[in-house]
């Protein structure tokens, strides 16, 4: 029954959603004792024009942090 | 004043979410005592290439639970 | 396989919130398609000091809307 | 370290977002005393079609409110 | 209309979010023409056992940013 | 910058959510190519009286799912 929300900068790759949806559920069942079936995971990819960090949009930065 | 934040598979219709929003807004009248000019609900369609259920993100998976 | 969250104002009951969460699953159902086992609702309560509309907290407010 | 999460209509600029973030985030500096690095704001633009008050979606109401 | 959710460790007080709800709403007024009345302020307060960063829960950090 | 946020059932310790935590962010950094200091995680526990599934309050199921 964990629901876990992954936000972060659009650009990852379905490959690479599907790694992290596997790992982090391999978390939640280890770890939190959960069972798999019980485990969602949800990501929103956030263009970098809707997330700002220090005042600063993304899309204005010269150097974009992961 | 409740706010009522729907996540789920894209692909209902927007006839399909009016019905939605308009049974749960009375859901939230009805039994939490809610006045209707205060319910808000939003609604977030999902790709199939988002969501994870057991691990496995939905648009790999043979059947798609609704 | 929806996700319903709902914030409102602490003070519900957990009576209502049964009603609530029945009330909401059966609209998914019958207005999203969705089958029963696969909807989740969660409640997440609202302290009044934590709730603000027009730029005041709820806690400051000589009337407080539902 | 302060996350705030903004869900407004679809239809504001790169512009606005950015004034709003910069000043969503002094406002967590001067009256929350978080460091500026610290803070993060997402924006998700919501469609008309997915946002409901009053159990009507706005996409269907003769007036939007703001 | 715009819902605005803060979460930020717990530790701040009313009059704190009080003045952060302020700004905020103006924040949105001025620069989302936004009307005061539609804008929501939803604070979340987030134990410190409950927050990490760099895979380490701020409850055992040394030294605790904001 | 990834926002990761964990709901689960209330109950798990704080040596539970550190290690989930900490694969949650390796997960993040080696599938993700995230940088580990930009990885937040937010754990929200929710009472089994806030968590429906299937229209039904976990607190009022005979078997809890986990």
């Amino acid at each position: 029954m964990p629901y876990v929300r992954i936000e972060m900068l659009a650009g990852r790759s379905e490959d690479q959603k599907a790694e992290i949806a596997k790992a982090v559920t391999e978390a939640m069942v280890t770890h939190g004792k959960a069972t798999p079936g019980s485990v969602f995971v949800v990501f929103q990819d956030v263009p970098a024009s809707d997330w700002a960090v220090a005042g600063t949009l993304m899309s204005r930065r010269e150097t974009k942090p992961g």
